[in-house]
């Protein structure tokens, strides 16, 4: 089912996916979505938050068991990140019908909108809403580099970004939830894996400002040039990450004007911070941010996934499978740091490359997830409520 | 006349210009040139190379004397930068029309194409098109950040870009270029200046290649990050360039994919390096190519004005006029160094800023500029033929 979606917002040159949260590629991947859940006549309805479910029972009468990822992607993304999830929910769905299976508790896949960021900052847009983690005031003002809000292009799709907001009830109709992801680190040998925590991880703009001038006619000792102080910033973050043994990274950078031949004005630069010890995190980002302008975007202090379930989950879904960390952030963790019992299932990356179009999980590893994803549904619904 | 053309492509928010070539604003730009040259009854055309010409006279009789500059800016520049030779230039006719001048010869006003090279990446394209220094094939090709080809501009502008080339007929009218234009360093404290020389200067794309990965699953041990390489070059080039006492920006980068959770695959940044000793600006960038993946977008030389026509220049804008070098590119320096004799007005900027929405000549010094361009034109233009 992967293969349908293959040439979905796909830049045909370098093989990288752009799904930005709607746009018209991830539009595409919605309506492929709810084409699927009409063809299994699973009831399906987008939450105001824009998340799309579709049910197998009735989860207003007992709430459910839900599986599902996400389907935007990173700029210049794989095709892996999210769709696995989305499209492994379905095959499951597929497998258990086909082996007879008649759940005791509602099933539900979803596909929870703008999980990446790539458009307007902030990850997990759909999730953080959904839990009321993200205050609605905020999302409708994220702005796009194209200086477009998400209200906006909320409403051009036909959405009320006046409703966006936690939301109760949908969250009501979920009792578990179950994510499948590819992995994206080395670590995991085993074809599928869960995951034990998600790493305290967060994002920072930082503003470099300069005066903007003539490349050629200002002298070096006149200017004020803020790209020195941001490569400065670039090469600290580095090192201060080994010292403290976090990660960190500047992957987006906008320069004002960006102009050969001009200094520029201004240099905003998004670090990315992670590592197992959140103390350890969060002196990184103290040190690079002394004396610069700094605006934290994002935070997420670290999740453990419920051990019990994770537990239960890794006895069936292996022999146990393997339990890991993860510096990913993930759906799931959200909706674990917001109180939902909620797991993660991971598939091998022979490479651990991911957020790249070399990104890849070997079929019969996506396969195993798909396996071992139905069997652990199936005894999540099949407990009594 | 400037202030009617304040509103053309100006971002109110910044109030800096975005005039690419080629660009609406651009555009809007050419026609009011248009109408100047008609108000004044003055012959206009374009040439193959989308330079502007109007003529008093008939230039194919005799070759004449040109005075103009160029109407595109930088991105966010400032509103003198190029429009103020333009419009000094027809302000100089009206000038010299009232006194009840009479030229000798033809006397033109030029508005060359694409100076800045804020679109493509080369500057100074309509001239050294014009004059043959800019293959044509080369220019055809030249690819703006959106992907389009100069090529394709043109021919959406109706325009052929089959004929672009050297353009013997055209060059064989102008006997003098006299180019005025806002000086952009803080050297000059007369309101006029004329120019000595322009500095050798050119531009550089280094190509950084990394590998795409994950901004959290990536240990720093892995990774294949090309920001910390370009990081330690933009440090490097100001290192170097106060060694050498030359100047180097690095003003322009663009980043794949730029994603905040994504290490990048390639960080191309652009390197402006310029000086008074052209083995110095030759030495600082060998320096720093050492190793990388480099691609010479551009080199001038060091072109000095030709004395005599600079003496006589200066004598006659002042008591004499201070002369200066200058550490910007102008189309003045490439006629200059294709062997037209060609001379250049500065016109005093009080804060030197340049390439900046906070570009700025007094209207006093404006004036001057003004009245010093029509007493050289008369000079020029009543010497015998």
């Amino acid at each position: 089912m992967l293969e349908v979606l293959a040439g979905i917002g796909r830049n045909g040159r370098t093989g990288g996916y752009q799904r930005d949260a709607w746009s018209p590629p991830e539009l595409e991947l919605r309506e492929w979505f709810r084409q699927e859940a009409d063809a299994r006549g699973m009831d399906r309805h987008e939450d105001r938050n824009g998340n799309l479910w579709a049910w197998w029972g009735d989860p207003d009468r007992k709430p459910g068991v839900v599986t599902g990822s996400h389907l935007d992607s990173v700029r210049e993304g794989g095709a892996f990140d999210g769709p696995l999830g989305v499209v492994s929910a379905f095959h499951a769905v597929d497998a258990l019908r086909a082996s007879g299976f008649t759940p005791s508790r509602p099933l539900g896949i979803v596909s929870f909108s703008d999980e990446e960021g790539a458009r307007f900052g902030v990850p997990c847009v759909g999730s953080r809403l959904l839990t009321g983690i993200l205050p609605p005031e905020r999302a409708r003002g994220l702005t796009g580099d194209d200086g477009v809000t998400l209200a906006e292009v909320m409403r051009a799709q036909g959405r009320d970004p006046a409703a966006l907001g936690r939301d109760r009830e949908t969250l009501a109709r979920v009792s578990v939830f179950v994510e499948l992801h590819i992995e994206q680190g080395r670590a995991l040998t085993a074809p599928v894996g869960v995951a034990a925590a998600i790493w305290p991880h967060g994002r920072w703009r930082f503003d470099f400002h300069g005066t903007a001038d003539h490349a050629g006619t200002t002298a070096l000792a006149d200017r004020n040039d803020p790209t020195l102080r941001y490569a400065q910033a670039v090469l600290s973050a580095r090192e201060v990450a080994e010292k403290l043994g976090v990660v960190a990274t500047f992957g987006k950078v906008l320069i004002q004007p960006n102009n050969a031949n001009a200094i520029p004005s201004l240099v905003s630069a998004w670090l990315d911070a992670r590592g197992a010890d959140e103390d350890a995190v969060r002196r990184l980002v103290a040190e690079l941010s002394e004396g610069q302008e700094v605006v934290c975007e994002s935070w997420t202090p670290e999740v453990a996934f419920p051990a019990a379930l994770r537990d239960r989950v890794a006895a069936i879904a292996g022999d146990p499978a393997p339990i890991l960390p993860t510096g990913a952030g993930h759906d799931a963790g959200i909706l674990a740091s917001a109180g939902i019992p909620a797991a993660m299932l991971f598939v091998r990356n022979p490479t651990g490359v991911s957020h790249s179009p070399a990104e890849f999980a070997e079929p019969g590893d996506c396969a195993a997830g798909v396996t071992a994803l139905a069997a652990v549904l199936a005894d999540l619904c099949g407990e009594a409520a």
